[in-house]
C-alpha cells in the first residue's frame, strides 16, 4: 500500500541514492579487476587488511580488534551469536532499532526494555535494574541520532553507563550507523571512551551506500577473536571486491570530506522542511525534537491517537509513516511514530505534512 | 608454515583465480552502475528478482522458493538456525565439509556421524541409525564430488536418502558447490527430485568467482519463507551490486557455457596429473579414487601412516596437504589426507608429489 507511487511514503529508512558514489565506484571496480587478482577470490574472515587498518585508525584501535562484516546488521548478528546464551538477558532502550530486536529474539535472549526520552536510554533505569539484581550479558544502544527516535545519549549518560559496565561486567554494543550525518552542534565522545567493554559496530549504509553490504565491529582484543569464529562459519568472509572498492573510496584524498559535505546539508534541508511543516501543520497536537542529525524524526500525539488505527487513513491521504509499535519492546507507543526524511524533497515533506494534518483531522 | 613460497601447497580449496571473468565483470559493474539507480540502494532480502528467477528455472522450483545468500555457507548458516535447536541431532557423512561442521557446532546441534565410502555417505548405515530409533533433524550431503573425499552419492543410495526423509520427516541439505565440474560420465538426478524435503543449497564461487559472496537455498515453500525471516535479522540482503553483476554475468547468452568448457579441462587435466603422479609415486601404498569432477582427492595410506605425523616432514620436503583428521566428525581418518588440484599446474603436481612420496620413505 505504501509503494503506490500517489503517496508520499516517509516510513522508508533507506539514505538518499542521489548521493552514492557510483561513478567512482565504477571507476575503482575498473581498476581493481585490472589489476588485482585476488579481488575475486576468497579471502580472510578478518576483513581485507588495509580496510582494517583504516576503521582501526578511525577508532584509534588496532588493526587486530577490527573485523570486516556484511553490514552493522550482521556485524551485530555475529556478537550475538558469540556473546548471547538463549534465555541471556540484553537490555536495549525502548522504543529499539528493529532490527535489532530480530537479531536477540532469533538468539533466544530474553529482552530487557529500558526506557529512553530526548537524551536517549534512561541509564539511570538501567541501573536501578541492575541494582535490583538483573545482569544483563549486554547492553544495545544506538548512542547517535538513535533510530527510531533521533535522541543522541546525553554524555553523562555515556559515562555512567561506561561504569555500570565495568562495575557489572556486561559488554556494551554501541551501534553507530548514523553518527557521522551530524549537521549541528559537536559530536560527543564514543561510548569506547569509557570502558573497555565496548563493541563498536560502523557501516558505510549511510555515508557511502547500503548495496556493498559492507560494516564492522571493533572489540576488545579477547572478544575480537571469537567474533572471527563465529563471522567464518556463517559466511567464511566479507565480499572481497565489495572490500577493496569501499577502501579505495574511503582513501582516496579528500573523498569522505567531500562525501559528507554533500550528504549533511542536504539531509539538515530536509529535516529543517520537516520540522517546519510539522509545526505549522500539527502545532502543539505533534511533540518532536527537530534533529540535529541522523535519518529520522520521531514523534507524539498530544492526545490519545493510536497511529496504527491512524495509518489506514493517512494512506487513503497519500502520506506513510512508521507507527511507534513497530519499535516496541515493551511499552506500546500506540502515539508515535517515525518519520524518515531524507529521500523526499522539501516540497514533498511538506506535501506529505499536509496530507497527515488531513488524515489527523478527519480522524478525531 | 603452507604459505612460504618454496612449498607447494595442495592444502588449499581455492577455485583457480585465473578462470575467474574479471574483465567481463568489470565491464557489467561500470554498465550497473551508470544505468541503475538501485545498484548500491538497501534491497530486498528475498534477493534479486531476475536472479531468483534464473536460480529458480535451473533448479525447476518457483521463484518464490528461492533466496540468495553471500555464499553457500551462509545459505547452511540460515537453514541451520531456521530448523536446528540446541540439541538437535544433524546427521552428515565422515568426514565432513569443515565449514558444515562448524555451522552445526554453532548451532548447538548433536552431530551423528555417518560413514561414507567411494559411493558417498553409506545411507543404509543412516537407515539402520533410523531403525534404532534416531531422529535427525536435518541430515546435510555434498552429493556431487564431495569436500573432502571427491565422491559422488550412488543413485540408489539417493533414492533411498529421498524415501527415508519422507518416512521420517527429517529435511535433507543438499550442499552442490561442485555438481558443474564434471568432465567425465553424466550427472545424477538431484536429491530434491527423490523427495520435496530437500533444501538445495547452490553457489557461483566455483564456477564464476567467490570474491563476490553470492550463492543462495532452494527450499520447499513454506521453509522458503521462515529463510527469509532469519537472513533478515542475519544482513539484512545480499549485495545488491554482486547480486546484478552475477546475474548479468550468468544471463550474457553463452557465457556460462563458455566458462564451464574453460574450467573443466583445466581442472580435469590438473586431475590426471595428480593421479598418475600419486600412481606412479606412491603406488599401492597409496588407495584414492581419481575423480570424475569437482576440486579434491582423498586418499588413504595402506600402512598405518599418521598423516598428521607426516605433514611436518612433508612441508620440509616442500608439499602441504590437509591431513584426513581436519574433517573428522567421529573417525580419526589419520592414515587419509586430501589433496587440491584446481590451482597448481601439472608440472607442479607432479613435483609435489614426488616430495610427499619422499617424505613417505623418510618417515616410514
Amino acid at each position: 500500500m505504501i509503494e503506490r507511487p500517489d503517496v508520499i511514503s516517509l516510513a522508508g529508512g533507506l539514505p538518499a541514492a542521489e548521493t552514492f558514489p557510483a561513478a567512482e565506484l565504477a571507476a575503482m571496480v575498473a581498476d581493481i579487476l585490472g589489476s588485482d587478482p585476488g579481488a575475486l577470490q576468497y579471502s580472510t574472515t578478518e576483513g581485507f587488511e588495509p580496510l582494517r587498518e583504516w576503521i582501526g585508525a578511525r577508532h584509534g584501535a588496532g588493526t587486530e580488534r577490527v573485523l570486516v562484516t556484511h553490514g552493522s546488521q550482521q556485524a551485530l548478528d555475529v556478537v550475538a551469536r558469540a556473546l548471547v546464551d538463549p534465555g541471556d538477558l540484553v537490555a536495549l532502550a525502548d522504543p529499539g532499532y528493529v532490527g535489532a530486536i530480530q537479531v536477540f529474539r532469533l538468539a533466544a535472549a530474553q529482552l530487557m526494555a529500558i526506557p529512553s526520552d530526548a537524551d536517549g536510554m534512561q541509564v539511570g533505569a538501567l541501573e536501578q535494574r541492575l541494582h535490583a539484581g538483573a545482569r544483563p550479558k549486554l547492553v544495545y544502544v544506538v548512542a547517535n541520532f538513535n533510530n527510531p527516535t533521533g535522541a543522541t545519549l546525553a554524555l553523562e549518560r555515556r559515562a555512567a553507563l561506561g561504569a555500570l559496565a565495568d562495575r557489572y561486567g556486561f559488554v556494551v554494543v554501541e551501534d553507530d550507523p548514523y553518527g557521522d550525518l551530524r549537521w549541528e552542534g559537536v559530536a560527543l565522545p564514543p561510548l569506547a571512551s569509557f570502558s573497555d567493554r565496548v563493541v563498536t559496530l560502523g557501516t558505510v549504509s549511510k555515508i557511502l551506500c547500503p548495496g556493498l553490504r559492507i560494516g564492522y565491529a571493533v572489540a576488545p582484543p579477547a572478544l575480537a577473536s571469537s567474533l572471527v569464529l563465529v563471522k567464518q562459519a556463517l559466511d567464511l568472509h566479507t565480499s572481497t571486491l565489495g572490500q577493496r572498492a569501499v577502501h579505495r573510496l574511503l582513501t582516496t584524498p579528500g573523498f569522505l570530506a567531500a562525501q559528507l559535505d554533500r550528504l549533511r546539508p542536504l539531509y539538515r534541508d530536509r529535516a529543517a522542511a520537516l520540522a517546519d511543516a510539522l509545526r505549522g501543520g500539527l502545532g502543539d497536537r505533534f511533540r518532536f525534537q527537530p534533529p540535529a542529525g541522523g535519518m529520522f524524526v520521531w514523534g507524539e500525539f498530544v492526545e490519545d491517537i493510536d497511529t496504527q488505527r491512524l495509518l489506514p487513513a493517512a494512506v487513503a491521504s497519500g502520506v506513510a509513516y512508521v507507527p511507534g509499535a513497530a519499535f516496541a519492546v515493551a511499552a506500546d507507543h500506540h502515539r508515535a511514530l517515525r518519520l524518515s526524511f531524507v529521500t523526499t524533497p522539501p516540497d514533498q515533506l511538506r506535501e506529505g505534512v499536509r496530507r497527515l494534518a488531513a488524515a489527523v483531522c478527519r480522524h478525531t
